[in-house]
């Protein structure tokens, strides 16, 4: 007479115990975690979640590096055609780049094999095509591990609005330029910082993508995505980097009066028509929940339109939260097709902010500067060499032409955008 | 060749819309939310996810009662059978209390129909039987709402966590509570926060069960649940109350340098064999998640054993949080069986802390007689008309001795567990 309804999800009882064939490729940071996780936890899957899982194939670069796995040597290659022939229920990537990891991703839903990923540039850009591959196929395409590292943002997003857009998301989502923005406003030269993050195991040798905002920028894309409904190669994202001096970015915010923080966000605008979506340095409060996230860690704000936002907080960055991500993603199933067929589109960010411009002139030639150019200042000091002003609300269009006139003259300025609640006067200013 | 893993939870295509018969017990703030929700998004719901809603009957205590909600007052019944006759794909529950939601649920389970709660003290009290019923008949039975309002709390453990335990999950479960104390702190009496909680409709006529932690009580009980495998019957909480003078206890736990929270915890003891829980006052710091949740927020803290913590903290009371919790509920499915086959045992509760105890009498006094009780004293100060004392570690039962002595000679003793990282001495002691 009644019907169940949502039977969709009914996961099976854990007395059937399922034999898991899984194939991964790359075997770094995170990779290896993860085989000596499934190791150490295998008794633990079968009995809890009826997860028998079989390693049936390593992708490695080098296949005679020393490796701290529990794993027959047999299993590595280093030969993507063979990798890709061992039978397997489920492919795991955690390579990163796009090759061969585009690929892999590919030829693995094709089949209509589990294909789960941690690879934020790769679902960027192919995200919609290898969903839609997915649905045709029947796989199983997963991608949590990609955004937030254990902070598990994108399922917060598909499983726990009531199905519901929020309004904006907003917050950090790159561990590594935030542990090096961290040490700078604790002392540390760049270098020493950069050092650092690499030694704790957060960044690669080449930081360039973390700190110019690329990853972040990815990574927002992906939220937009979940979120709104937008394709993800078509969120267009005001990317503004860090680089090349993000100490003096960090002076300038400090003489501001808040902490420098590279704030991804991506928000509906235009009645739900449109969205913008960015990257770029923000002066946020220091007791704001972005201003106390501090080392690797991760956060993010979701703003549904209650009476205050969701937060989530905790490590962004290091192997065992990326690794609790890809079996949190071995457990779960598909998530529906994202993209809707009436997503808003990508629109310029024209939103109003307060701004703070660092630039080498004293600060009443760099408030006249700016006032002829249009720009109207609220306060001027002094920092060390340069000077720094606050502006008036304006989007970021409007400041475009006092930059471009002081960078000619080798004025070498930086534009911070001002958070909201960042309201106490520059200190040389009082 | 391959076989996909994970298909048990593969959504079914939205183009295929399903047509849903919801029954709903309980017309008050969340089911009355609930049904505008339904009825706002209806067009959405049906596009994006496949359902299509339609509400059959609606259990009220008084159907002639005038409400802003949009209905055929023909599906209004007071009659629990009639109500239960009524067919149906889904009942959800927005009454509360046992009588007549436990009748609501078992029969609805038995069915094998879906049945969707917000209801902690059904599911603390009956959780494990009606999730057996449902194993049983094939039905689906959610919860989330009972727990943490907007916050998805159980959702993270479930489904964020790659399936393992975590070490411990503590945090503040109770809006109502936490709102009388930040307005305590912020000046107010305690019946003036009282009725503003109820104006501000966090609070029922009578908030004694949240005042005095039964109610959060229930939620961590239902928590250790999805977090250890021990069904939440079994689970002992000790729970210590704010009443009769929540006031006091803020003010003492100023004193102590601190701020006063009503914290929820469970943490696995004995190598993971023991489980403690408990809901008591706790003097944290200000600018710790806990001391800087205010009002009706909830937050929790997962401990994963991560380099730091998973914190989620948002709107925890409220009927939109928590009609976005039902409907979340209604968009997923079955949760696996939650208990465990060799669970932790709840044990009592050992752990050491720093407590401070108000007193009647003089700072010299209530330290001389702590100490020839067996408490080491640290600290003391005035405060007002009595005095606060800080201890050195030890378990509460060592203090129960000396609080009965001072209860004896009516010297109206209060004792707070001092958290961690609260180090500030007693500014009068300074």
């Amino acid at each position: 007479m009644t019907v169940a309804v949502a039977p969709q999800f009914q996961r099976e009882s854990a007395s059937r115990v399922r034999h898991v064939r899984l194939a991964l490729a790359g075997c770094g940071v995170v990779g290896s975690e993860l085989l000596r996780v499934l190791e150490r936890r295998r008794d633990e899957l079968v009995d809890a979640h009826g997860l028998d899982i079989e390693v049936v194939g390593v992708l490695v670069r080098d296949v005679n590096r020393r490796r701290d796995v529990p794993l027959d040597r047999q299993l590595l290659t280093s030969d993507v055609e063979r990798f890709l022939e061992t039978p397997a229920d489920v492919v795991v990537e955690a390579i990163g780049g796009f090759l061969p990891a585009a690929l892999i991703a590919r030829t693995t839903l094709e089949r209509g094999t589990t294909f789960v990923t941690a690879n934020k540039a790769l679902v960027a850009a192919y995200g919609d095509e290898l969903s839609a591959t997915a649905t045709r196929t029947g796989a199983t395409l997963r991608f949590d591990a990609a955004v937030g590292g254990g902070v598990p943002v994108l399922r917060l997003i598909d499983d726990a609005l009531g199905g519901a857009r929020p309004r904006a998301v907003r917050g950090i989502l790159n561990g590594t330029s935030n542990f090096v923005l961290t040490r700078l406003e604790r002392g540390a030269t760049f270098a020493a910082a950069v050092a650092d993050a690499r030694q704790s195991g957060f960044a690669e040798f080449d930081a360039k993508r973390d700190l110019d905002g690329t990853d972040a920028a990815d990574k927002i894309a992906i939220v937009a995505w979940a979120a709104f409904g937008i394709s993800p190669e078509r969120v267009i994202v005001r990317r503004r980097s860090l680089l090349p001096d993000p100490a003096r970015l960090v002076r300038v915010a400090r003489a501001a009066g808040g902490r420098l923080r590279l704030v991804a966000e991506c928000e509906l605008v235009n009645g739900g028509r449109g969205v913008v979506a960015s990257v770029e340095p923000v002066v946020v409060a220091a007791d704001s929940p972005l201003g106390r996230t501090t080392l690797e860690g991760n956060t993010i704000e979701i703003d549904n339109g209650w009476s205050a936002p969701l937060h989530i907080s905790g490590p962004g960055a290091g192997a065992a939260p990326t690794a609790t991500s890809l079996i949190s993603d071995l457990l779960a199933g598909a998530v529906p097709p994202r993209t809707r067929i009436a997503p808003p589109v990508s629109v310029e960010d024209e939103r109003t902010f307060r701004w703070v411009i660092g630039a080498r002139l004293a600060p009443k030639l760099l408030s006249e500067l700016l006032e002829r150019h249009g720009v109207p200042v609220e306060e001027a000091c002094t920092i060390g060499t340069e000077s720094c002003a606050t502006t008036a609300r304006l989007p970021l269009c409007d400041l475009r032409q006092a930059l471009a006139i002081l960078t000619a003259a080798d004025r070498n300025p930086v534009a911070i955008r001002l958070g909201a609640g960042v309201d106490i006067l520059p200190e040389a200013a009082r």
